[in-house]
């Protein structure tokens, strides 16, 4: 039953960007590798889809210009970008009630506007003083902030409705989770990955500025091509054993063996494997302590992408409606007009219990509410429900709920035997996103090549 | 590869105290059952041991008098119980200062003894607004409470240091999590499924009453007995398929069939079996956030019970030191003394990173500073890391973070198809226990017997 695979230097499980940035690195380096893939594609959080002919991202799409790694990659892949549109108004639905608003601070009450202003400073503030080491739980108020969830954080120190759900839903969109789910600490230190709130949520200077003309998912396949049969699909691992001189890897009956793995998964991945000799109790603890985020990415194609000509720019932000978050991802003014967006933390858990005509007749009924009756009638409609990922476990990135952190935490980059974990949640800059996934590669990498 | 099992009514997975019970029920009920154990051994959480010749549990061991499933079911197989030695003051040692008590109460400055009470009636008052149906998410303060993490509710509503500190060790001892880990509704629950704090941490009328003379283990090794050739153990489940009429599960190569399954085994590690029809987006979730308390078992054995004499009883509790948690397990006044204690929570995770003889030092160490020189040189050690058992992931029981009962909590005991769902952490009283343990295995056996 056991077929052994030469003899590698590294293997590394998983073809995400994570995982193949570490086996190109390792190639160059001039190391035999191996990747190992558990899907029928590479890419993992990145992926391509079609909309009417339109080819899309039903994954990580979006790059901002501080992220020189991802952009720099794409460049020499000969991937290039295009800005993400944002001329006209933004929507917001709050409490029931629509509004649009121009440049980045959406209509809100007076006191909720000044209170969201003094919070971002103070969120900023003490995102500043955590560790440039991405090593939280070194922070003077680490355990402080590790006691608290944001929900609980937020109901001690936020008190106009407006910036409360403001907080709120800025969670929702970015980790996907709620805010009762999510440790203060957590919730800052991504912050400070994402260099900024106004960072991370903005398009133009921020998070969102750029896309990809074709589509991120271009970047891990190019990146596959130039591995060749380095990367073998369709295997998912099943075990881990640590030899004297050697580690090995099963997988579907087949044994791969190598000098030093890289795990490249998403931690709650990591966890399901079986390891001969058992992981450090703390670092077992940390991988089940990792949940991913909830999140189903819906893309809304019409004939014209008619609100460009009513003076809007596609963007919605919503704390009241299942399809909560909505960008423009139309090519132009005059082809066809396509939406996209998300159901994200307990919208899309709900959501994933029902079926797709359900997901299709609620997102176009909110899109209704955001942009009136010409929204009602699509000609396609495409959702990817992360959710139901048995390779991902959901998306965009893990987070930790209070406590985890500060008992658990400083295990999330230490080599365990000649295992060494890679992975966007390793990051020290831009975890969560595609960037951060390729600079954890880099790391690993760079670690095997140094031992 | 696949040798196929004769077809079965029902399989079970796990060969804990739950799946023993509902393979007996459904035994009892003319069924053909077929319990499969990872482990060489049944019992799972409750496991034999020894300690210079004499019986002891390395899991769970007491039991109490509204505990009347498991008094019931040790009656039944012929195993008797005796009652925890408490004759005697209790030690308590706080912030490095160690004082006798006797009764319940530790002697804590009397603002602090003050607020204690009314703490107390406060979660009683809070815990029986819960549901008896064990549906916590249905409370009226779920949301409020599940926001919350045990400690920053300590920090908002408890302000003596005696007070915050006897609620945080009571968390580390019942929970063997840190406070703030654990989310207030998860916490207020725990008491709820345990009928008050006193009963929760009381030895007489509480639930650590009795023993078993023997020890608990005897009573699913007894059960098993029953069951004979049924339980197949060293085959770990890797793969449950549902098919339209039937369920198969595999296990080393083998297929189990049969037209239902109970999943017996500790939520982290349901998680980590591959389904064929992946369970919905809200059960997985749920499972890959139910993480194991972290506990290491000590024994520790004197020539003679000498803190008897000096009218002690043998029980401490401390807040400060790693083995935080010891009760006196002699057999009587003129033989040999044993004492048996815990390190919890991130003493655990701390300790399980170091050696035996580290652990052993700490132990001793510790019981000097409670017990005096007398207690340097035992003549035995004995320790069980239920941190490090791959099959158990943890002791004595699941806990949930914030957010997690109120957003996934409501499919707990949801079957999944032909998946029944059982094991303590599924118990509507004294989750955590073994006496959960059965009657979370009746309940999903009689599920079964049902349809």
């Amino acid at each position: 039953m056991n077929h052994t695979d030469p003899e590698q230097d590294v293997i590394i499980v998983g073809a995400g960007l994570a995982g193949l940035k570490a086996a190109l690195e390792l190639k160059q380096a001039g190391k035999r590798v191996r990747v190992l893939e558990a899907r029928d594609r590479v890419g993992g959080r990145s992926m391509p889809g079609e909309i009417a002919g339109q080819t899309i991202d039903l994954g990580g799409q979006w790059v901002g210009p501080q992220q020189t790694l991802l952009l720099e990659q794409a460049s020499a892949l000969g991937v290039k970008t295009l800005p993400q549109h944002t001329a006209g108004a933004s929507i917001l639905s709050l409490d029931g009630k629509r509004s649009t608003y121009k440049s980045d601070i959406p209509k809100l009450p007076f006191l909720s506007l000044m209170e969201l202003a003094l919070l971002e400073r103070r969120w900023n503030k003490e995102m500043r003083s955590l560790p440039d080491s991405a090593e939280p739980w070194l922070a003077a108020k680490a355990e402080q902030w590790d006691s608290h969830t944001l929900e609980s954080w937020i109901l001690k120190h936020v008190h106009t409705r407006g910036a409360r759900e403001f907080a709120r839903t800025i969670t929702r969109a970015v980790l996907c989770a709620e805010p009762r789910q999510v440790s203060y600490l957590c919730f800052l230190e991504y912050l400070r990955q994402g260099k900024s709130l106004e960072t991370l949520i903005g398009t133009e200077g921020g998070a969102q500025q750029d896309k990809f003309a074709g589509g991120a998912w271009q970047i891990p396949h190019r990146m596959a091509e130039q591995l060749g049969d380095a990367v073998v699909l369709d295997s998912p691992v099943q075990g881990v054993e640590q030899h004297h001189d050697s580690v090995s890897v099963s997988s579907n009956g087949k044994i791969y063996r190598a000098h030093h793995l890289i795990m490249a998964v998403p931690p709650v991945l990591a966890a399901k494997i079986q390891y001969n000799q058992p992981l450090p109790s703390k670092r077992s603890a940390l991988l089940e302590r990792m949940p991913m985020g909830s999140v189903i990415k819906i893309h809304v194609a019409y004939e014209r992408p008619f609100w460009r000509q009513r003076g809007l720019n596609g963007a919605v932000v919503s704390n009241d409606r299942a399809f909560n978050v909505v960008f423009d991802q139309s090519l132009d003014d005059d082809g066809m007009g396509v939406l996209v967006g998300f159901m994200d933390a307990d919208h899309a858990i709900a959501m994933s219990a029902t079926d797709e005509a359900t997901r299709r007749q609620q997102a176009i009924t909110d899109l209704v509410h955001y942009f009136g009756q010409e929204a009602a009638n699509p000609i396609a409609y495409v959702e990817q429900d992360w959710t139901k990922e048995p390779w991902s476990r959901g998306c965009y990135v893990a987070h930790t709920a209070p406590g985890v952190i500060t008992s658990f935490g400083d295990t999330l980059r230490e080599p365990c035997g000649r295992i060494h974990w890679a992975g966007t949640e390793t990051a020290t800059q831009w975890c969560g996103y595609l960037d951060g996934a390729l600079q954890s590669g880099i790391r690993a990498a760079r670690e095997v090549l140094e031992r």
